[in-house]
């Protein structure tokens, strides 16, 4: 079935927040309001794309903040070609596990690279598409990044690259969501989780019920 | 034995010119001369590199031209970082087979890429750290790529994802490469090759003379 009109949705947050789990819950949710809805992931969504995810999350590899900062841009550009814009072209909902706030987050205020740098590149990697919708999943790193490492399904025992970072990496990725979230209030709805599924997903559906009434955009 | 000054030369030029023989050649080359000379090459030169290079060369690959920009800027990132800057640090001579000039050739030229985005990306990349000497071997792509495709020993059988391209884009390479070179005549010297080694050999050591003698960078 045609959507009324394509809609991109991102998911945010730090590890363990609980994106994974509540962007399947909501793609389900949509589906019942009658939707085609596209679920996807940064980094990673498409054949290349999650080549160069494996070189990222590889813990065995030694990777400089700015080579790490060009790969998620490599991987954005494949996977907004083949996967992103073309869904959206098609008139359908797109949703995607982390997107351009995450690079800022991660490698802006917590790796400390140059955020304007950060955002010229987003804006050149994504040729200006910006999210409709963000859903920032809030959650303290201590209780986060426990679960990421104990829950999650990755490759890598121990959990990945990222996740191995100390805990303070996690602290200012989270100061960073917060500072993003705050500098744009309209597009990213702040979501208070504590990783009770059945809490986050209906607050969740309280924002996305806002906005896609708002949009009249439900079938 | 440290040298009296560190010195970075890049050989350029396209498929099957001799790059690689020629940087062995120059090594040696330098070596009699009392220097100490690291070799090295792009994309690639250090694990991660090696790991983005897989990606970039693999024929089975589809890659996007920004995409596969982005990548050649992620693997020179990590290249420079871990290879070209601690060794000229140390005062060594560091030859890198293909650098910058290669991007703008293929990716702003060949690609069809806005070239002002790539000088921009090639300057964030290698923080302004620019050759001293360029090498462009120049060849004809007739010639050039059938020698690259049977020849070279590289893992990919019937040539890798860029020596695969059509004709018409090796011509575009070429004649990318001469006006990079007709712009930097100064850092650039073009050297005409057949593939004849020798010959090849002693015109690069000509070039390689004069600018060693003028630096008074002789042993």
């Amino acid at each position: 079935m045609k959507n009324k009109k394509s809609v991109f949705i991102t998911i945010e947050g730090g590890e363990g927040c609980g994106k994974t789990t509540q962007s399947e819950l909501l793609k389900k949710y949509l589906e019942s309001k009658g939707l085609t809805v596209i679920l996807t992931r940064e980094p990673g969504g498409s054949d290349v794309a999650e080549q160069i995810r494996n070189i990222l999350l590889n813990p065995r590899n030694n990777i400089s903040s700015f080579c790490e900062l060009m790969l998620y841009e490599a991987a954005r550009i494949q996977h907004l070609q083949e996967v992103i814009k073309p869904n959206l072209k098609k008139g359908y909902v797109v949703i995607c596990d982390r997107f351009t706030d995450s690079t800022l987050a991660y490698q802006g205020y917590a790796r400390g690279l140059d955020k304007d740098v950060i955002v010229k590149l987003n804006n050149i990697a994504t040729e200006g598409i910006k999210p409709d919708l963000t859903i920032y999943l809030d959650i303290k790193p201590s209780k986060g990044i426990k679960k990421a490492i104990t829950v999650n399904k990755g490759s890598f025992t121990g959990g990945d690259r990222i996740e191995r970072e100390n805990i303070y990496f996690h602290y200012k990725v989270r100061r960073g969501f917060l500072a993003i979230a705050r500098k744009y209030p309209k597009r990213i709805k702040k979501i208070n989780t504590n990783n009770i599924v059945e809490k986050t997903q209906k607050k969740i559906n309280i924002e996305i019920d806002k906005f896609f009434k708002k949009k009249k955009l439900y079938v």
